[in-house]
C-alpha cells in the first residue's frame, strides 16, 4: 500500500485525483499505475483499470488469476467490474468512497448475482493516508 | 445498431464473444469496437469500454458529452460505469443481459446514488438479431 499511496501522490502532481494501484502475484509487483483520466483524455483511466490492463498484457493473459490487488480508494462500479472480470483473488483498499464507491457502497456490486467473480476484500489499510490525500487535493482545486 | 451488429459478428469470426459498439455524436461516428479482450490480452476491452476509449482518444478529450452509445448488448456494471464516467447522453442497446447485466439488472447502476451521470437509455432495438448472434456463438463452444 505504501508504493500505491506514493503513486497516488505523483499523481495529484500531474492534477490527476490521487489514487494509485499496484498488482502483486507471489509476493512480485506485476503493475502499477495512478488515476491518469486528463492526461491521457480516456474517462476510463482509473488506477485500477490501468493497473489491471498493464498486468494482463504483462502477463500476456485476458485475466489475473492468483492476482492481488492494491488501490488507495474503494474501486467504483466499473472498477469493481473490472476486477471481477479480470478474476483479481484479493482487494486490498485504503479509504472507503461513500460517494462513488461500489464495494461497501451504492450497487455493494461484489454481492450482485450479476457478479461471477467474488475477490476477497480487505479495507481501511493506509485509510487515513489516502483520504488526506484526496481531501488535499479537492482543497486546492476549490 | 446495424453496424454494431455486423462489428459483433466480426468478433465471433475472431473467438470473441460477439458484441459490438459505435460512439456517434451529431450523426457522425466517433469511434466502433467490439469485444477484443481474448484478442488483446484485455479484461477491460468489453466492446463499450474500447469504444469509450477510442472516441475520447479521437475527440482528445476525457469525456464524451453530447454522445451517443449504441452497443449489441445491456452493459455490465464495468461498462455502465465507464459510460457514467465518460458522461455518454444516450445509451441504445439491442438484447438484454439477466445473466451481467447491470442497467435493468443487477445493480441497475444508473439508478444508484453513487451513478453520477443518468445517460437516457433505449434498450431493445435490434435485440432478436443480437440475441442470436450470441446464442450461435455459445452454442458453437458448447
Amino acid at each position: 500500500m505504501r508504493l500505491a499511496l506514493d503513486l497516488a501522490d505523483r499523481a495529484a502532481i500531474d492534477g490527476e485525483v490521487p489514487v494509485g494501484a499496484v498488482v502483486i502475484r507471489d509476493g512480485a509487483v506485476i503493475a502499477t499505475s495512478a488515476n491518469t483520466m486528463r492526461t491521457a483524455n480516456d474517462p476510463t483511466a482509473h488506477a485500477e483499470i490501468v493497473a489491471i490492463r498493464a498486468a494482463a498484457e504483462a502477463l500476456a493473459q485476458p485475466r489475473l488469476d492468483g492476482c492481488d490487488l492494491w488501490v488507495t480508494l474503494e474501486p467504483c462500479a466499473m472498477c469493481a467490474g473490472a476486477i471481477a472480470h479480470a478474476r483479481i483473488a484479493r482487494v486490498y483498499y485504503a479509504a472507503a468512497d461513500p460517494k462513488g464507491g461500489a464495494v461497501e457502497h451504492g450497487p455493494h456490486f461484489f454481492t450482485q448475482p450479476t457478479c461471477h467473480h467474488r475477490p476477497e476484500v480487505y479495507a481501511g489499510i493506509g485509510a487515513e493516508e489516502a483520504a488526506l490525500q484526496l481531501r488535499a487535493f479537492f482543497a486546492e482545486r476549490r
